[in-house]
C-alpha cells in the first residue's frame, strides 16, 4: 500500500503538547492536550483527536492504529477468535474491478464473546468489575484535575461529583445511565463515556463521497472532525464500498463509531424498502458486529400502528431510517421485523457489546410537528426496548429531535428520563426555527445547548448545508466548533466542576491583553488568530493593551487596569493615613485645652 | 453633490415585493415585503430594509429619505422650529480640509417641545392619543395577518394578543412597557416599537472607519444592515467627522438610530477621561438630540461606591462607557455627572423625544463575572432612573449583558423585569461561554434566544469578529441573521401569533420538494441557494424530489410521500370495502340455514 500517499492533517493544534495520563487501577496512556500559556501554568483539556495529534505517533492508515485494548480483552478471557463472515460483493454494494476500494490489508482476529458470556461493559459493571475502558474514560472527564474547581451552576438533577472516579463510571453504567460504546473488535478505541452526569459529547457524521474517493480522503474525513473535538463519528456513507470504506475508518479511529445498518441492508435489496428481509438485516448486523462497530441505530420503535399518526403531519416521517422501516411495514401491513426480532439484535450487540442507539424514526422534521402524538408513542416504545436490550446486558442510548421551538424542549428531556429510565439521550439539535437554511449549525446550537443543560449526554451536529446539501470540510469544521460551543455552554450550566476553567483562563488572558493565549485556549485558534490579524496583522499588537475594536483611548480593559491602579495607589494612601492616625493614638496624644 | 457615486445596495430580496398597508386612524403607507411562493399565496413578512429595497424609490443620500413624520409633527402642533446649535470643529474631532467629510447638503428645520410640552409618545398614550407613530408600528407586527394564527408557546408572563392594534400598542407605551424611538427630529423615520409584549426587535452596531471613508461607505454599512433585518442601528463611531457621517446616517435611516454621547464627548475633551464635564456632555446630547438621534445609551447607573466591587472581577468593567465614567468618578472621588444630572438629562430627551437606553456600565466581561453584586447594584440604580425619566414622561429601555452562562440568564430578566417596572429590556447576547473567540455571534445567540423568550425586547447583536477585531461587511450580515434567528425562536417560544406562519411555509415547501421557495422564504435565500447549488446545481435539481444529501433511493421526504399515496390507495380500497359490506346489508340477506 505504499502507492497510498499520506494527506491525513496530522500535528498538534497551536502551542498544544500531547501528554498522557497513567492509570492506577490498569497500566492506561489516557491521551490529553496541554495548552501552553504565558506567565500561567498550561491549561490541560479533553483530547479526542486521538494519535493524529501527536508528533511522535507513526501514522501509516494501512496498519491502522495500535490495538491498545488487545491485552485489555484478552486479560478478561471471555472472548474467542474465530473465522468471520465471508465478505461478498453485496457488501460494497456490488463494486468491482477498478471501482472497488481495496480491502484492509492487515489481517486480524474477529473476537466475540465465548458462550453466552456478557462482555458488554454493563455486563462487567454489573458483575462489579471496573474495566479498563472504564478507568480510561474516567481520567479523561477530570481533564488533568486533581481536586474539586468552582462548582456554579444548576445541574437539573443530574449527579455531578468533583472528581470522576472509575468506580463513579462504573456506578453510571450499571444503572444504565452511561455507556461506553466499544465494540470488542474495535481495539483501536481510546474509550469514552456518555452519559447525563459527564461532560456532554458530540458527534459528528461523515459519509462516502459520489465520485470514487480515495481511503486517505474518506480517513481523513474521521480525523478532520476528531481534530476539532468529535468525540464519537457516524459513518452514514450509502452505496458502493461501504464495507471496505468502513474497514478502513475503523482500523484507524481512536473515536466510537456508529452506523445505521438499515442503510446498507437496503443497498443489498437494491434500494427497495419492501424487499428488507430480517435475514438481510441479521447479516449486516454481524457484518458490522465483526467489523467493529461501536453502535448501531436501530430503528426498532416505528411500529405499524403508529404510521397513520404521522399522516396529518406537516413533514411526514423525515427520518431516513424512519421512512424505509414505515414503508417496509405499511406494504407488508405488518409490525417492523425490527421491532419483532429486538431479542435476537440483543443477542448480537452482546455478543459484541454494540451498544444501542435506539433511532427515533418518527422524530419531528419541522416546528408544526414536534412533540405530537407518532413521536411520543415511539419515545414509549424506546423505553420497552431499553428494559429488554438492558436485560441482556447490552448498553442503551436514545436518539431525540429534531426540530423543536424552545418552549418545547424541556417535554422532550422530561418524557425521555421518564419513559426511558435515564438512559443516555442523544439528540440531533434540536433546530428552534425552520426560517434560516444555511444557519441550521445555528439555529440547532440553541436547542442543542439547552437540552444538553436539561440531561442530553450527546449532541449531533449539524452543519450550515444541512437541508440543502453535503457539507465539506469547512462545513463539517464549523459543524463540530458549533456543536462543542453547545456542549461546554451545557456544561457550565450544569455546573460541570472545571468546565469553567477554560473560560476563566481565556478571560484572564483577555484582561491582561495576552492575545495569543486568548487565540490558543479558544476552540479554533487559527480562525481566532486569522480574524485578529485581519485588522491588527503586526507582531506587536499581539502584546498591545488595546485592539482595533475601540482603539487605545476607548478601551474599557486599558482603563480597567488604570482604574485598579489609581484604587490601589489610593488604597495605599488610605492605608497609610490610617497607620498615622493609629500610630497618632500610640504615640502620647496632644495635650487638649 | 452629483460627485457621489451610488454605491448602495438596493433592489428587494429575491421573489419579493415591497407592497403597503394602509391605516385605518392615519393616512399611512406602511411597508411589507411579500414573497412569491409556487402554488401557494404569497407571504407577507416584517420589512425593516426601508425604501432601499423598492424598486420605485428614488435613493439619493445628498437629498436623504423623505420626511413622511413631517406632517404628523405638524399636526400635533406642539413643537417649533428653531435655529439649532453652531456646529464647532470639535464637533467633527476637529477634521478639517480634505480630511472633512462634508456636511450633508439640505437645509432642514430643526424642532424642539414648545415651551415644557411633553412631545414624546409616552406623554401622547398617556393623553390617550394614537398617535400615527403608534398605528404605523402596529400595523407591522402583525405581518399583514388579519386573523388570529397558531396560539403554541409559553409567553413567560408576557401578553400577546392575537392582533396587535394601535391602542394596544398606546396602552403598552403608557404603561412604560413598550418604546417608539422616534426623535421629532428624525422625521424619516418608519416607526417601529420595542417591548416585551411584540416580536422581538435586533439592533446592529455600526462605526466609522479609521482610515477616511466616503458618505456613501457609512451610509451603506446601515443600509446593509437593514437590508438583513435590523431594527435600529447604533452608530458607535468615534473620532473624525463623527458628526457630519451621523448626519449622512440618520437623513438616510429609515430604522431608528441608538448613539453613545459619552463617546463623542470624550473626543471632545482629548480622550482624557478626567476631563469631561456636564457641560460637555450635555452639549452633546442637545447636538444629537438636534440631528435626531432616537435613543442614547446613559451610563448613569455607574456609581462611585459601586466601583470598588468590581476590584475583584476577572474582566474588571468591560462596557466603554461605564469604564470612562467608572475612571472619571475614581479621579475626581465623587459622584457621576451622568448620575447628579440625570433629571436635567431627560428634560432634553423630554424635548425631543429621545429615549433612553440606560447603559450597563458595569455589565459582567465574562462567564465569572456574572450576576454579580456590581452588575445587580447597577441596574437597581437603573430601576430608580427609570422612575425619575417616565416622572418626565421620557421614553426608557434598560441595558442588559453581556456573558452569562444559561442557568444565570433567567435571573437576569427576573431581577430586571422586577427593578425596571418592565421597562424593555435590550440585551447584548448574553455569551454563554468565552471558550470561542471567532464564533461570539454562535455563544451569543443561544443566549439571546433564551434571553428573548424570557422577555427581552431587543437583542443587540454580536459578530464573529467580537473580542477580535472589527467587523466586515460579511461579518454583519452574519451577525443580523444569526441574531433573526435568536429573536425568532424566542418569539416561537412564545408564541407570539403569526410567528410560526413562516416556519410552516418553509417546512410544506421542504415537504413539496419547492426549493425555489426554501430558498426564498429563508432569512438569507442567497446562501441558500448557493449551498444547494454547490452539489446540485442544475435548474432541474430545483425540482428534483429529492435532493444531494441522501439522494433519491434514501429521500425520507420522497418515501413519506409514497406512503401518503399507499395509505390513501388502502384507505380508498378500505373504504369501498366497508361501502360493499353497508350495500349488502341494505340488499335482501341471503337466507341463513
Amino acid at each position: 500500500m505504499k502507492d497510498i500517499p499520506h494527506t491525513l492533517t496530522t500535528g498538534g493544534l497551536p502551542a498544544s503538547r500531547k501528554v498522557y495520563h497513567p492509570g492506577t487501577l490498569h497500566e492506561l496512556r489516557v491521551p490529553m492536550r496541554e495548552i501552553d500559556l504565558n506567565g500561567e501554568e498550561p491549561l490541560t483539556v479533553y483530547d479526542s483527536s486521538g494519535p493524529y495529534t501527536d508528533p511522535a505517533a507513526r501514522i501509516d492508515i494501512a496498519r491502522g492504529l495500535p490495538e491498545t485494548r488487545g491485552g485489555w480483552l484478552q486479560a478478561r478471557g471471555d472472548v474467542q477468535e474465530y473465522t468471520g463472515r465471508t465478505v461478498t460483493d453485496a457488501d460494497n454494494g456490488f463494486a468491482n474491478g477498478a471501482r472497488l476500494t481495496p480491502a484492509f490489508p492487515q489481517p486480524r482476529a474477529v473476537l466475540r464473546a465465548t458462550d453466552d458470556r456478557a462482555v458488554t461493559q454493563l455486563g462487567y459493571a454489573r458483575a462489579g468489575i471496573v474495566t479498563p475502558e472504564m478507568e480510561f474514560a474516567a481520567i479523561r472527564e477530570n481533564e488533568g484535575r486533581l481536586a474539586a474547581h468552582t462548582r456554579d451552576g444548576d445541574p437539573m438533577g443530574a449527579t455531578l461529583p468533583d472528581l470522576v472516579t472509575p468506580e463513579f463510571v462504573r456506578d453510571e453504567i450499571a444503572a444504565g445511565r452511561a455507556i461506553i460504546p466499544a465494540n470488542i473488535n474495535h481495539r483501536e478505541l481510546e474509550p469514552m463515556v456518555i452519559g447525563r452526569n459527564f461532560k456532554v459529547k458530540i458527534n459528528a457524521n461523515i459519509g462516502n463521497s459520489a465520485v470514487t474517493s480515495s481511503m486517505e480522503e474518506e480517513v481523513e474525513k474521521m480525523v478532520w472532525a476528531i481534530r476539532w473535538g468529535a468525540d464519537t463519528v457516524m459513518d452514514l456513507s450509502t452505496g458502493r464500498n461501504i464495507h471496505n470504506i468502513r474497514d478502513w475508518i475503523i482500523r484507524n479511529a481512536p473515536v466510537p463509531i456508529g452506523t445505521v445498518p438499515l442503510y446498507q441492508a437496503l443497498e443489498k435489496v437494491g434500494g427497495i424498502a419492501e424487499d428488507l428481509t430480517w435475514e438481510i438485516f441479521r447479516d449486516t448486523l454481524i457484518e458490522q458486529a465483526e467489523q467493529g462497530v461501536d453502535y448501531f441505530t436501530i430503528h426498532a420503535g416505528v411500529r405499524l400502528h403508529m404510521i397513520p399518526m404521522t399522516a396529518r403531519r406537516v413533514t411526514g416521517i423525515v427520518s431516513r431510517g424512519g421512512s424505509i422501516m414505515a414503508k417496509w411495514c405499511l406494504h407488508h401491513h405488518r409490525e417492523s421485523f425490527l421491532y419483532e426480532h429486538f431479542s435476537e439484535i440483543c443477542d448480537i450487540c452482546r455478543k459484541y457489546d454494540v451498544s444501542f442507539s435506539l433511532g427515533d424514526g418518527l422524530r419531528p422534521g419541522c416546528i408544526a410537528d414536534a412533540n405530537d402524538e407518532a413521536q411520543f408513542a415511539e419515545l414509549h416504545t424506546l423505553g420497552e426496548l431499553t428494559k429488554i436490550a438492558w436485560a441482556r446486558d447490552c448498553q442503551v442510548m436514545i436518539e431525540g429531535p429534531g426540530h423543536v421551538a424552545m418552549h418545547k424542549i424541556k417535554a422532550n428531556m422530561d418524557e425521555q428520563l421518564k419513559h426511558c429510565d435515564e438512559a443516555p439521550f442523544y439528540t440531533l439539535g434540536p433546530l428552534t426555527t425552520d426560517i434560516a437554511p444555511g444557519y441550521d449549525h445555528i439555529t440547532s446550537a440553541i436547542g442543542a445547548a439547552m437540552i444538553g443543560w436539561f440531561g442530553t449526554a450527546m449532541l449531533c451536529y449539524v452543519t450550515p448545508k444541512e437541508h440543502l446539501g453535503l457539507p465539506d470540510r469547512d462545513d463539517v469544521k464549523t459543524g463540530v466548533i458549533t456543536y462543542k460551543i453547545a456542549a461546554h455552554a451545557a456544561d457550565l450550566a450544569k455546573g460541570h466542576p472545571g468546565a469553567q476553567r477554560r473560560d476563566d483562563a481565556i478571560s484572564r488572558a483577555r484582561f491582561e491583553f495576552r492575545w495569543e493565549d486568548q487565540f490558543n485556549i479558544g476552540l479554533d485558534p487559527d480562525t481566532a488568530r486569522d480574524m485578529h490579524d485581519e485588522t491588527m496583522p503586526a507582531d506587536a499588537h499581539k502584546v498591545a493593551h488595546f485592539c482595533s475594536m475601540c482603539g487605545p483611548k476607548f478601551c474599557s480593559m486599558k482603563i480597567s487596569h488604570d482604574i485598579r491602579a489609581e484604587a490601589e495607589k489610593r488604597e495605599g494612601m488610605d492605608r497609610m493615613a490610617a497607620k498615622f492616625r493609629e500610630g497618632g493614638e500610640l504615640y502620647v496624644p496632644e495635650p487638649s485645652e
